[in-house]
């Protein structure tokens, strides 16, 4: 069941996402995957070479739409802004890219994670989450989060994925395009998940897929049941 | 795949299970499923007298072993111990078993939620998790969190769930056994989900299901894919 019932919204043909981060294992993951759908997509990187490079890789991969341009030209180009970079650095991208950004859904794709020897952990974050995060900086943008608890690994690949997507948000026609838009994946299924309020522990689960990965060998995901 | 690869455990014949805050919702609904599994469960509440009522109930429901008897009572006659009390009152009750609790499992279930008008979202927990905060008051037992995003209506009832309870703790044989005691569940699988550090998200989890379950008029559950 998607769209949350009020019928399944579907991705405008024309419409175009950035992934900014795109050259990293996630983001360019999911470029893979919306291209594979036919979904316009732009890499964004801090340098636009790095980010063709991946998009001609992509190209050859999928047959899709894929173009690669510096951070701040494919946020500039794009209608949805996939913001897939490292936690560090995170309030610091979103600052310089915030004018680029007005105006855009930006969707928030980042795990604030630790890592020791016992595994990864949740970061505390001021704002509370990532996302939140995203929205305190970006306030002429509208700030969805999503794509979480995507294996990196899995997203680079061709079989299905078999998981949910949990979408967050406070804007209703965000939320259910940013739905539509996992749904494009093969065998992912976008499904609301709450407020920005509740991002955190969604963003922090991240660590506990990732103790589930080392003890199970897996790539684990999130379903939703009952939905 | 149940038991961390490691073969899957199994819970001891002669296991006894003690629910405290039995005759709440998730508590009665768990120890329904366990005496329905042939697990001798005994229910705590404030008063035994109610424990008693409810424990008549769920024999008559399901044929199974089920006493009632106030919290010291079952906690003291049981092996594990399963803490599904609300929120509020949770270190005060844990401060007054930590003697009968000494030595034994205690499975902590409790989420920390508030709730508004915009719905449900985590509190802030000193010790970062109800289950931490259980950990830090009971230095003499074992404590696992588990349990924490099974919906209470599913529970109440026969049909099978569809639904992986996430199992965190430090203990990997206490793990392992929770996992079976969650295993003994119809259509339910215990799943190691990572270590006390990580409990916070798996209790706050339970608010974004609260939200699917408004949006999608469901009684939401977790699967964790791949695994």
């Amino acid at each position: 069941m998607s769209g949350g019932g009020a019928g399944p919204a579907v991705v405008p043909a024309d419409l175009r996402v950035a992934v900014l981060g795109g050259t990293g294992p996630q983001g360019r993951g999911l470029a893979r995957r919306f291209a594979a759908a036919g979904v316009h997509v732009i890499l964004g990187s801090r340098t636009a070479q790095r980010a063709q490079l991946v998009a001609a890789d992509l190209r050859e991969l999928t047959g899709g739409p894929v173009g690669g341009a510096d951070n701040v030209t494919a946020a500039a180009e794009c209608d949805v802004v996939l913001v897939v970079v490292p936690w560090d650095g995170h309030a610091d991208l979103l600052r310089e890219l915030a004018p680029a950004l007005a105006g855009k859904v930006v969707v928030d794709c980042v795990n604030p994670l630790g890592f020791d020897k016992q595994g990864a952990f949740a970061l505390d974050v001021p704002e509370g989450s990532a996302t939140q995060q995203a929205a305190a900086i970006l306030t002429e943008s509208t700030v969805v989060g999503a794509f979480h608890n995507v294996s990196a690994v899995l997203l680079d690949a061709t079989e299905p994925l078999e998981t949910d997507v949990l979408v967050l948000g406070d804007d209703r026609e965000a939320t259910e395009l940013v739905q539509a838009l996992a749904d494009t994946i093969d065998g992912v299924r976008g499904v609301y998940g709450g407020r920005l309020r509740n991002a955190r522990q969604v963003e922090a689960l991240t660590a506990n897929l990732i103790s589930i990965n080392r003890r199970y060998k897996a790539h684990s995901g999130i379903r939703v049941s009952d939905v």
